[in-house]
């Protein structure tokens, strides 16, 4: 069981960000992520994406800022959970709760901040018969170590940005990489559209388009895939076959914990501290709603820090916080560290 | 008379986001600041410092995030009026706003938004007979142009980082630099007080310590002043005689606007949108409070944000607005440019 003051679902920005608020407090942070790696939409959806309206960043990549926020809040040392999610919860008597992931892993916090954003991406399936069976048997839906793949015959199908940078990644790792697309033409960044034709040109990923996979086969791993090409049926040997089909957030358990729930958002009490209807869960960012919520990083920012006020009083009962400013009073990190201003020497000029 | 959509009162981070968002909603800022430059605390009480706690941010100048912040707002060309503070305000019929500087200038606005941090600073000026009759014919609180003390005669006091600086700055400027303190022991950066030291050796600045100044001599300008040093009395000819004993915050003369305040802070409706009592005035930033209010930086971007929205409800009455993402719309500035992501490309792979 990992114990920690808040855990955190999710780890895009306004998770992340609330680790280093919550650090400034003395409060320790677990974060629990569906997705393989920190940064939620901003890594999954759109790393290498310019942003515009962080403020002091007139133009950041999304990846960056992540990478920043990786950096900010190091000295926290917060715990990560990734690839799994949220599934259940139980508040204990002394008011805590135990949060369960759907791989069975317990969490107990005193606080629960669920930064879900649009909820948590959920690949989406093609309609093959049998798919589910062949989850963890050769089908995957993310690519979590690339390494898994080392020598090995992989599928790849898609159209857009995802498929197109795994086929031209894996072509340096499997021993035969195929990209299977319904039509001819791809969408994605130019460069990369380019990359695949030369892969292609030069025999290193092998192309079926238009087409389509239709069944799958193996008895206890996945052996082959049948496709339909321009009307022909086919047999295609592999060892794993990847769909790239893009995410939908659903909100997936969550949903059932007995919060407000309105338009597949989480209601909270603005006024104060983000907090939900249940007392010790707060919902921060893209997540939730309000009057006059805005869908915006920033705004997660904000909400994160004033949420940490709050779970400082759930945590510490009476207890009086005074704002310090890092200006003034630097930065302590559990990590032994400490980041201050130089600081003014009194001095005489003789 | 300056028209715009919104006056800004204060330069601050705040202020300066706010004109960022409201270009967003093709909205019009016009800025007014009682400092010489833009920055507010930043650029005024410690540029040279760190901040931790800006998110994305592991540590950033202060004077670097004013940049920043001037650099992404420079494409929604606001306007700027400093070193003049706000004195009156005038409600007009149709809703909209007069305000008028202490320097008489006028500015038309459909929405005021006072992002006036502290208040405006003051200068702390030192109780010396007749000092008010030579501001501005030899004493000064500020300096913005150095250049006015070229080949001039100096005399500063304080025994701070401004002092400090200015006086080596002025150094190199000014005929003759003087640097009066009451103790022989400085207080600041270690670089500056041993570069004054420096200077001081190599008779550049003629320092007089532990000394005071109490009177002021001239017909029309300033011609020299009276000093006390060691119980003794001694007079000393000069242009100018800079005092630099720090600011004090003050909310000034918006404290009689007719707003709610508490303990020297504006009260706002924090539910919507950070409107004040007066509809149409908005405060954003360090100068409001509200029930759980935290005075940071990053808890002032997201109130200017909100804040925008609501004064494009009022400057456009009955429209909707779609929240558009600038990761997905890019961002048109007023000057001409666009910023927008690398388009994804459509392309046949043969």
């Amino acid at each position: 069981m990992v114990k920690t003051d808040i855990l955190i679902i999710g780890a895009g920005p306004t998770g992340l960000f609330a680790v280093f608020e919550a650090g400034l407090l003395k409060l320790k942070c677990h974060i629990l992520d569906a997705l393989p790696q920190a940064g939620g939409q901003l890594s999954e959806l759109y790393p290498k994406k310019p942003i515009y309206d962080i403020p002091g960043f007139p133009e950041v990549l999304a990846g960056d800022l992540v990478d920043n926020l990786m950096e900010q809040i190091k000295q926290f040392e917060p715990g990560f959970t990734l690839g799994e999610r949220a599934e259940t919860i139980a508040k204990q008597e002394d008011g805590s709760f135990i949060v369960t992931s759907n791989k069975g892993k317990k969490f107990h916090a005193s606080v629960v901040a669920i930064a879900g954003g649009l909820g948590s991406f959920e690949p989406r399936k093609p309609l093959i018969e049998d798919i589910e069976f062949y989850e963890d048997k050769g089908i995957k839906y993310f690519i979590k170590n690339p390494e898994k793949f080392r020598d090995k015959r992989v599928v790849i199908a898609g159209g857009g940005d995802s498929a197109l940078d795994w086929s031209i990644f894996l072509s340096n790792v499997a021993s035969e990489v195929t990209l299977i697309h319904r039509r001819n033409e791809f969408r994605g960044a130019l460069d990369s559209v380019e990359k695949v034709q030369e892969l292609k040109d030069l025999g290193k990923i092998r192309m079926i388009t238009p087409a389509e996979v239709i069944g799958l086969n193996g008895a206890e791993h996945l052996e082959s895939i049948d496709i339909e090409e321009n009307g022909a049926h086919r047999n295609i040997p592999t060892d794993y076959f990847i769909p790239l089909f893009g995410l939908t957030p659903k909100l997936g358990p969550i949903g059932d914990w007995g919060l407000d729930i309105e338009k597949n958002a989480i209601k909270v009490n603005n006024a104060l501290d983000y907090q939900t209807n249940i007392p010790g869960i707060f919902a921060i960012g893209d997540v939730n709603t309000y009057p006059g919520k805005l869908k915006l990083i920033l705004c997660g920012f904000h909400e994160a820090t004033l949420m940490c006020q709050a779970a400082y009083q759930i945590i510490n009962p009476g207890k009086r916080y005074v704002l310090k400013y890092t200006t003034v009073s630097g930065v302590d990190g559990f990590d032994g560290t400490r980041k201050e201003a130089p600081k003014a020497v009194v001095k005489a000029i003789v």
